[in-house]
Formats: structure tokens, sequence, C-alpha cells
């Protein structure tokens, strides 16, 4: 079976000056992962006409597919939808459905409907059109050659429902694909180098259509296998293999990440969660807040920012403070303790700490009580302010998890 | 004066299958901007050398400069280092300050030096090494065709070093750059489409080598001027005009997020504020607490994400939850009068509502109080979970900002 191959354009000058970051192409990538199309390559342009044309003429060359994300919105800047519309040999007509649509979205939000509104409803007559619930700018669906060319909004959320409910069952009944396997195990506690090491042997061992990637983030390193091939049913195999290789720091047999494990973790066990974080600054709680039905395990968090928010709001005692420094085990044990007495939960997770560079160690302490146990660990951390935050919420996730299991 | 144009290849499956957004193209083209080199094409493909080399082709028959990132990790499917000592005829051999640099990181971390680690060693003889202090891999700079090329590992903090440290000084002295301009407007509380009308007459009246762009984001709409010619000084009078049409609701005559402009205004007032966030789960902590310096300003957060939470920890009246509802005005107004009182804090910021579509309206309440004075205001909300949550920040920390220049 012939793979099937997908470029993907955006165009906007903002993505090219840096000023916005291009979050389309990964969500598209993944979404045609699912129905067995190859993302080959991605390209970025600018609001430049032959610069699209450009792009639209080499991608067409190599790819089955092409996407191309932006340059739909009502402003001025936006040249894309004309030039789709000369590409295809079209014009550009009135639609309807569409008019009927985006005058609808100014009532219900009670916006006056202006000129630029009434243009979103014009679609070239040679393009299927995808229909856009959730916003003005329609998806277009053309083709040419014998390749697709789809057309979508730059706004994510709108890009994405048109994708998901208009054209990946019109892409899955247009092109034959062969099937595509992933299998991601989540690790943390080795470094990317540090785990190849422990994997040479195992490399050694995978049929060439079977790849492993490592694909290491702060604190965390995935392995994935893919295989493209029908044979690939073995991938399963190799997995557990894998998972048996690595079982002491694995996190997660599926892609997902640690707060979503820590989240079913706690549902499961029927258990809830508070935290008391100072130097993470409410990362703690936004990434166990960012779990759908998370206020079924999560009781709530404080942000002790300041030594006297500590004292006075959290009860940390004083003393301990001025004894053994903010940045101090006894401290983020007292955080875990009150917290967890305060907020009424099973366990709680504590952190305080400096994000930026110290004189002599850059640490930090991470705290954690549950009904008759309490537990601290020290890091130091290397990295930058930004860095140093999601390096210490992703261990101090990782050592509330172990924390539970070991429970 | 010739324009100077770059492309930015990013090299990685993991790019293609959607496992990692690329964060990096982004902020190159920040600072490549800043000594006047444009950014035409990014470019992403796979770890597949036969597209590497295409794309290297490709891209310097247009480009100026090329930058590659990704590829160059310790683990065994990173092929780029061997292809680019081949694309550009040179041999590896080993680099003795490189491996001294290396050695000293495994020591000073207690980690083993693995075989892996050792070929981070191997450069190409015909590149200039634009040495990594802060990780293992080198930066590599190579000429040919009087095109430069540059390739970066992809890891962001080491790619973002050489940049910095190494890359900048030598392209600004190899390239003779125009000038280029940007004059960025951040504005809160219209959206696009009602701007764009409201700017029609102005926009007529820009000469051609001066660009407005509209770069809406959630809650946020930053206009830019940019301008490449030399003649471009016009552009500050041209700024100011825009700055007197949108001058109720301009946020920042500089391209900078609205917890930046809310922690300078604090800091010149002496000023200090609390925060108190129920659905929005730690991410407006998050925001304010990402600005560097923010412990002068940031007293500390609640997130009550639970009933009792609010009653228990934060201190809101049950009766009040009971009788108006936990997303009410009455409660956001207690919320923030707690908070407020407890954090001892200038102001203090208030979040309750829901973010997930409910039967009739999805609303949140925002509150607001400092000494003697308090304010609330409802909001619908209409996209997902996620986009809620920025739209919903983005607005309480926009509410608070008006807040405190009324005071």
């Amino acid at each position: 079976m012939k793979s099937v191959y997908c470029s993907i354009i955006t165009i906007g000058d903002e993505l090219l000056i840096g000023q916005t970051i291009d979050t389309n192409s990964a969500w598209i990538a993944q979404q045609l992962n699912t129905i067995g199309i190859w993302v080959k390559r991605r390209v970025a342009v600018g609001d430049v006409k032959q610069d699209i044309l450009q792009a639209l003429n080499q991608e067409s060359e190599q790819s089955d597919l092409i996407i191309i994300t932006g340059g739909l919105g009502p402003t001025a800047d936006d040249i894309t939808k004309p030039l789709l519309c000369e590409y295809f040999g079209g014009t550009l007509i009135q639609n309807k459905e569409i008019l009927e649509h985006v005058t609808n979205i100014f009532t219900i939000r009670k916006r006056p409907m202006l000129e630029v509104n009434l243009k979103q409803a014009m679609v070239p007559d040679n393009c299927t059109v995808l229909f856009n619930e959730v916003g003005t700018a329609a998806g277009m669906w053309f083709e040419k050659n014998n390749k697709v060319f789809i057309s979508l909004p730059g706004v994510p959320f709108e890009m994405q429902h048109i994708i998901r409910e208009r054209a990946l069952t019109k892409l899955k009944n247009y092109f034959t694909t062969p099937v595509i396997l992933h299998r991601t195990l989540v690790t943390s506690g080795e470094g990317e180098s540090f785990l190849a090491n422990r994997l040479i042997e195992f490399e050694a061992t995978l049929p060439a259509y079977i790849k492993l990637a490592y694909l290491p983030k702060l604190g965390i390193v995935k392995l994935r296998l893919t295989a493209s091939d029908i044979e690939a049913i073995e991938i399963d195999s190799y997995f557990n293999e894998l998972k048996i290789i690595l079982a002491n720091i694995a996190v997660a047999d599926t892609d997902i990440e640690l707060e979503e494990a820590i989240y079913k973790l706690l549902i499961e066990r029927n258990e809830t969660l508070s935290i008391a974080e100072s130097c993470t600054g409410g990362q703690l709680c936004a990434r166990i807040t960012s779990i759908k039905g998370s206020s079924a395990m999560f009781k709530g968090g404080y942000v002790p920012y300041s030594i006297d928010s500590k004292v006075n709001v959290l009860g940390v005692n004083r003393k301990t403070i001025e004894q053994d420094d903010v940045v101090s085990e006894a401290v983020v044990i007292e955080m875990a303790e009150q917290c967890r007495t305060q907020m009424n939960s099973t366990y709680a997770l504590s952190v305080s700490g400096h994000l930026e560079k110290q004189q002599g160690e850059t640490i930090v302490w991470i705290g954690l009580a549950m009904e008759g146990k309490t537990l601290a660990k020290k890091m130091n951390v290397f990295y930058d302010r930004e860095k140093n935050n999601v390096f210490v919420t992703t261990n101090a996730l990782n050592l509330l998890r172990q924390f539970i299991l070991q429970d």
C-alpha cells in the first residue's frame, strides 16, 4: 500500500517574525496520524503572494495532501482567499449558509455586523465548503491533479473543529492509507543519553520497520516505537520488552502527561490532593487543574509567595523559617502538613526554593504529607527561571506519583 | 541595501508527528529581527536523509542564511551531524575543548560518562564551532557559495544560548542589514474585526513601506506597525496616531504581556497584589509569578478549588454560597476581600466560574478589592476549557489593571 504524505503550509508574517508560536501543525499531524497519513514537511511562509504560490507548487510536487492554515481572518492583511481562488481558477461567490451563520453569531454575541464580516461568506465556487460552526471563517476543500488541498483558519479551536468534524472523514474516504502504529512509554528520572545506553541491546534487536525515538522534555523522556507496516503487529511485543527494561522509571505506557497519570491514580483510589507551592508560583496547581474533571480529586492550593503568607496564611512556624531557612526540609514538611490539614486532603504536595541562580547551589525542596507519613527531597536546578519551573513541577509531580504508589 | 533573508529548517520526526511543538523558530525569528534579518521561510522535515538534503538545497536557493535546529542529540536517531559533514565535504574530528567541557559537565552532575556522550565532541573539520557552554551539543557554522549555514541543537535553552552568545555577533559582522522597525500596541477589550473597522481611515493613510498587522490572541489584539526602509523613521508619528485612536483599549505601547504591565504598575506605585482563583486553577498566579522579580509585588495566592476550601481556608461565608451560588457577585467580592485581608496586600483579585459548558449561560465572575472599594464583573465564556482559562485570566488581569489605574 502506498503511503499518503501531507505537507502543512502555515501562512502569516506573525509566524515568521516570531510573534506567534505554531501549535496548529503539531495538532494537525497528530490527527492525520490517527488515519494513517504522514506529515512529510511543514512550511511557514509570510503574507506574500509569490511565497505562498511557490509553497503551493513545491509542496504539491511531493505530497498528496496539502493543508494550508491561516490568512482567512477578516482583516486587511489577509490575502489567502483571493489567492486560492486564482490558483484553482474559481470565482468568489456568496454562500448563503455561511452568511446566515455569521449573521447569527453576531446577533447572539450582541455585536454589530461589519462590512469585513460579510466578506467571510464569500467562497470560491470550485471548492467544497467545510462548514465552520464555531467561527466565521469557513474551511475549503480543493482538488487539483489528484491532490487534495484544504484551507483552514489559523485560530486553533476553529481549525480543530473543522478538521475533527469535517475533514477527517472526508480524507479517510478519499485516501487508502496503511496502518501506522505508535506506542509511547513515558519515563521520568533518567536523561536521554543514559537511557540510550540502557537500550543499546534492545535497539539492536529492533527490525528495520520499527523505529525507536527519544523525545526528551525537562524531567521527562518519552520513548516512542513507530511502525508503518502491516507486519507491525509485533510492535506490542517489543513495547512490552521496553516496559520491562525500564520498569523502574516508567510513568505511563500511553502518551499522557504526569498530571493525567496522577489524576487517574487518585480517581481510581478515591483519594484527594492539595498543593502548597511557593517558587513554582501556581504552575503545579495549574497543571493539575488543566485536567478535565480534576475537581473530583483536587481540593485546592496555596501559593504562599512571601514569608508572611507562609506564616500567617498557611500556618508555617516562623521559628522554623528563621532556624532552617525558608528553603529547607523542615519548611516544606510543615507546608505539606499544614496544607493537608487545612484542605482536608489525602495527600499534600509542597515546594519551596529558588528558581534563579543563587550564590553556591541553587536548590529547591519538595515536601509530601499523608496520614502518618511525610517525605522531603532536595533538588539542584541548573536552567533559567522558566525552565527550572517546568523541571521542578515535573519532578514534584513524579515524586508525588511515587509517594502515592508506595502508600 | 539588499535585504538579508533566512530560512529555518527544523529536523525531527517528533515535529512531524506532532509530539513536539516548535517554539524554537519563533524565538530565532525574534532574535534575527533585532539585527535586521528577515525569516522568509520555515521548514520542518523528519529524520530522513533525503528530505534533509532536499531542504538544504531548496532553502539555500532562496535564502542567504540557513539555520538548522535539531538532530544533534546523543541518541541513535540523530543523523544530522554526519549528513552535514558530507554535505559540506568535511571529516569528523575530535574537538579537545568540547571533550573537556562534556567530561566536566558529567563530573559536576555526578553522572557516568558514556560512549554516546563522547560522540558529542566530534565535529566536522570545515566548520567553525559555536561553543555550547550550557550543554553537550556544539553549534556549527558553515559557509558555502556565500551562504551561511548554522546548525544548532534542538533543546531550546541550549539553542538560545548559542544564538545569543555566539551567533548574533558573528552574523552582524558577516551581513550588512537594513533597518527594520516594529512598533506594537497591545489592546484588550475589542475583537479583530471591530478594530479593523475603527482603523479603516488610519490604514488608508499608511504609506506602502509601513505595514499594519493584527495579531489576535484570546482577549488581546496586538497591532504591529513594521517598516523596513530607511524612511521608516516616520513610523513613530503613525504609531502615536494609532495610540490616540485606540486610547480607550490600549494596554501597553511595547510588546509586553498584561502581567508585565501590571508588575511595572505596582512596582512604580509601591503597591502589592494577592489572588484567590477558583476555576482558573492557578493560571493567574502562574502568569504573575512568571515575571522575574514578582515577589516584590505579589504576596501570594489561594486556589480554593472546592467549596469547602472556599469556606474553611479562604473564609467565604457558607451562607453566601448557598444563597447566591458559588459563581456569583457576592462570592467573588467576599473572596477578594478575604484574600486581601489575609494576604495583607493593596489589591486582591478573585475568580469563580465555570470553564465548561453549562446548561444556559456559561459564566465566570471576577472580583476586585482594595481599601474601601470593591468591584465585580460577570463574563460569558464561549470556548473550550483551555481557551476559556486563557480568555478569563487575560480579562481578569485587564480588569485589575483598570482598577489600579482608576485608584
